[in-house]
């Protein structure tokens, strides 16, 4: 049996975070969604809630557990038995960092695998930052993220019902 | 009649943007050039000092309004009639950004096309937040800026006349 | 009135270019797209089967000529009296070149504005080769190339009907 | 029971492949190596001496088959039952067409996932064009191919003993 | 005799930069280890901290100079004396930064020449920002920096003795 | 005394070369430029004549000579004494082609560093090849070479005077 990571801020998921677990999902036995609780940046759903967003985006899929982790990543995917870390991959300045990580992942732990996905192209210009951005200013977001989320970004926002 | 909108921080104005203004101008039968009222960064100039920035800078350019937007910039476009929305473009991390954008806004609203020009080559190191850095170390900078402009920053910079 | 030139090889017009078209049709008075008739590479198609391509794939859009050229493309654009050339953008390796060509036409004629559209997503990955590519080794190629483009491949390349 | 194919020339196997072979054959129940018989290129080695040199640098390496294939990629890989292809990535130019050919992949079989694994970093700037470029140019050579193609590049380059 | 800068934050020096110093000591006849006092971000180290532990991991490197400074580099340099400022490149992304960088000093003094070297493969991952982030996530990171930063940063970080 | 080498096809000698050459021949005591003449390619020049344009265009530079060479950069540099390899930077994709060299002649040498400089910003576009395609198709190019090679490339290529 095989296990991968998927670790990210996920504040909150979107439907391009959404893509990648469901391919993910099929390459490997167990798939662990890790919500790094030690970001620096204020986020704005706490780790806890965003956490119950990814649950209640994917409550269909088999296979797929989500937690949260603290300190390095390596060693939290060592503990969880992992042969691979899972990064979609967007666009190039995405891979450059993403590169960096898991040389840096490597070092920390030579049996520690990357494994990265593309994107779908239609999900090339999402983050959870623009998404952000995009509500902050009144803009509609339904179609980026999953409707749990949609609700939840609502909220937390203070926007009206569209 | 076609209108086009140059949106930006502009904080301040470059010889930059004004070439990208000076060469869109020609392609458009109006250019709205767009200083955005809800950057989140603490700006060095007032939203209405680099709009008369702007205004002063292009004394002589006909078809050309300088006015100030807040909220989604496909929104403000809308709103304009625009077209089109007008980007420069130096490098590749400028690229991919800005690449981002444009498809988000292309989601946002189909039938807002953007429209890259390519910087010219003595600009391709060029932005307002370096400029103002090589301001504060005490560097010359009247090359990079038209002359309103760099009145301005040395009176908000405390600068002596060079 | 204004003019722009969509200059390329097209061997043969794909979707991604007929996409770029569409969007370009809109931000010009008169569009040109310009097969190149001096490519050194033995095209699939003769230059005016790439004409007749072209003219068949848009037969309902006004405004749009289509025509072929030879020597350097800022003089024909020139004799066009074209105010810009139109180039689509997928990927940051297409930029770096076309960056290079824009400097390069703006050099050897100063009034001559290079304009960069970015390409759909879904159109990320076309190119005409990979398409011939992709019909040689016997794939499906329907939903990357127009009706007429779909027939004349399969002749050119002696593939059956699907 | 999870397979994937590992595509490439091998035209020769390097030690940047076989590195990337080692950790994929990890991460899948059975990796297919598959020789691409149909390159147009006019190789240095025949499509079964390559598939013979891999097998004789991966001598100990359990769940690994070594085949060629001509056609349509993921054709080939369906016909495998793969649910993966794998592509080792070095640079940004790499990320660029790797990602191309993995959103038509994509597009052609909706159920092919692409898997990029990240190459060690002592082999970025190792490819089968550049070290048959360095052999016959004269240098040494062994340490960026397994032994057995370092004596097949030397007969089929007429190098002597070193 | 020739003169290079070698500028940065240094906040800490790691194996990455000791290779740059240790490689462009090769190329200069005098090499200055400029450390940035005016960086806006708030430094792990102090000022004096960073000059001495670079002298403290550079103990045998004859013709090197570690100093701080003040205001602009390239006015800076040109009262060292300098011809040249020396930066390493790791990635695509820095070498962006860096270029433009590179073009605005030449600018601001014709006569500074900007030389890059290309940082060792097994340190493309390395930056003084990364190390940090590792050691407070309980990483080891021994092998990032040289022996006197590893007592320092462990010092600085309240860790344990590994 | 530091001797650097600058190689290339120079087929035939850009004012882009020329001003790297001008640029590096102050940093170090002696450079070579170094002709390749092994190319694969078919040049439009013999090696001599490359050689000859080079020295024409260059007659009041000292510390500078030209010369050809065959087999391996690294040994040829290394029987020149050479400390580095001096080589010009434009843009991303030449970034990612010169690092890999870089790095595989560091692997092949140890000692052999490379030295990259930044192009200036109006040479950014230019290349031998290009300036032979705009020559070829009718359009002025005499901005772009020296006037040896102005004279040269209207003879080898049947072009009337200006």
């Amino acid at each position: 049996m095989r296990t991968a990571i998927y670790p990210g801020s996920f504040d909150p998921v979107t439907n391009g975070h959404v893509d990648v677990i469901r391919r993910a999902a099929l390459l490997f036995d167990r798939l662990v969604i890790a919500v790094a609780a030690n970001s620096e940046k204020s986020p704005l759903f706490s780790t806890e809630k965003r956490v119950r967003l990814i649950q209640e985006s994917l409550a269909d899929l088999p296979g797929v557990e989500v937690t949260t982790f603290q300190g390095l990543l390596v060693d939290f995917a060592r503990a969880q038995g992992a042969a691979a870390i899972v990064r979609g991959l967007r666009a190039v300045t995405d891979f450059e960092y993403e590169f960096q990580m898991a040389l840096m992942n490597r070092t920390l732990d030579g049996h520690m695998e990357t494994v990265f996905l593309a994107a779908r192209e239609e999900y090339t210009y999402l983050s959870s930052r623009i998404i952000k951005e995009v509500a902050r200013l009144g803009g509609g977001f339904g179609r980026f993220v999953p409707p749990p989320v949609e609700a939840a970004l609502r909220e937390a926002l203070g926007l009206r019902e569209s």
